[in-house]
């Protein structure tokens, strides 16, 4: 089954953009998703389409009216099963787990804001979720948007070689991984860690389970705390 | 001044990818930036150009040599003086902050991994910071080096218009945007807030405050935590 993304967007010809090539384009030649566009300028107001007005309550910048955004929302004829998505850096912070949901479902439809955003009526009238993909402003939703389709595409069946595959499991542990070597064994004057030579299957489990650990404890003290608080509560 | 993007990849067909299109696309049209790829193929060894190896120690996937990686960067020619940026999960988090010092740079250097990522010695050696877009996992560097680029050309001297100008703002103070609302004032049985038509300016802003600040409790208690500590601090 071919899962479906559909796209509410200014900039259609944003997409499939860089996913047309790779891992990605591949899986949408083979049919394994497809990417339909609804250009929300086709439903704009008035001889010039006008998608946008001023913000009621005054401040900088235009908003996405909200009847413009439900009429493509229609016209995209998207399923009533698959998830609407806003996204936004006022939404809650994507994380893995809901790309492992949205990659379940039958497909997905984004909603790209551009401008100061999109009138929160029609958010809340035609269920949006509002994801962000990240604490940083980009130039519009289409961005964002690329980000989910390629973390979502990834996990569909048939796409991911096994050259991949281990990726997931690491980094859904919690902890950020631990880092990685290959030939040559010695390079600019730096040897690998001696360790990762050994054949001791054991301790190198150990050493990249305690570098997994340092790792995440000063880059991420976020996830850190979590992971101590889950260890605690399991006891492990 | 052209700020100059270079980036280090294995397709280099993907960029400048959707960003040769709308605000970015305009700026790059105008020499506002400029997207350089080095392809790390071309760095490969052998007959097939190999660029990864089999992780030291065992384990699923490959990994990109340092060697490979070393070559490319020295045919580069980046200037020194711009930030080296290795796009990884395993990175500490992109931050609006970060953006705005890449964007005040003379350009960024991006080198995106595939696979299970690259040799860890050559990012030491050669100076790479390692930055995260986010807890997800996505096919390779290339998205999250367009979210990057997205990031920083819009801040770029000349490429915002200001119908744009007041996302930064909002945003940087550290609480999450209040919702938006334009016309018409009345859609689908659902009103805007009354005060947002009453023209009393300050009580607007109180109310837009207020909405800031429920909308960062409830969807982002990090941040929210952040922002009482803050203002805790400065007695505000």
């Amino acid at each position: 089954m071919t899962w479906q993304a559909t796209v509410l967007t200014l900039f259609p010809d944003m997409f499939p953009g860089h996913l047309g090539q790779s891992l990605a384009g591949r899986a949408l030649d083979n049919g394994l998703w497809s990417c339909r566009t609804e250009d929300m300028r086709l439903h704009g107001l008035g001889r010039h389409r006008a998608v946008d007005d001023t913000p009621f309550g005054g401040g900088a910048g235009m908003v996405i009216r909200p009847d413009v955004v439900d009429a493509a929302l229609a016209a995209s004829q998207a399923g009533a099963d698959v998830p609407r998505i806003y996204l936004t850096p006022r939404g809650r912070p994507l994380s893995q787990r809901d790309v492992r949901r949205y990659a379940a479902s039958p497909g997905v439809l984004l909603l790209c804001g551009r401008f100061e955003g999109v009138d929160e009526r029609v958010l809340e009238a035609r269920g949006l979720e509002q994801v962000s993909i990240g604490d940083y402003v980009l130039s519009g939703g289409e961005t964002a948007a690329l980000v989910l389709l390629d973390a979502c595409v990834r996990l569909l069946p048939g796409v991911m070689g096994s050259e991949d595959s281990g990726v997931e499991e690491s980094f859904s542990e919690g902890l950020l991984e631990y880092p990685h070597y290959t030939r040559p064994a010695e390079w600019d004057g730096r040897a690998v860690p001696d360790i990762l030579l050994s054949g001791n299957h054991a301790a190198i489990a150990a050493w990249r389970q305690a570098q997994a650990e340092e790792i995440t404890r000063e880059r991420r003290p976020d996830l850190w705390s979590a992971w101590l608080d889950r260890r605690e509560k399991t006891g492990l």
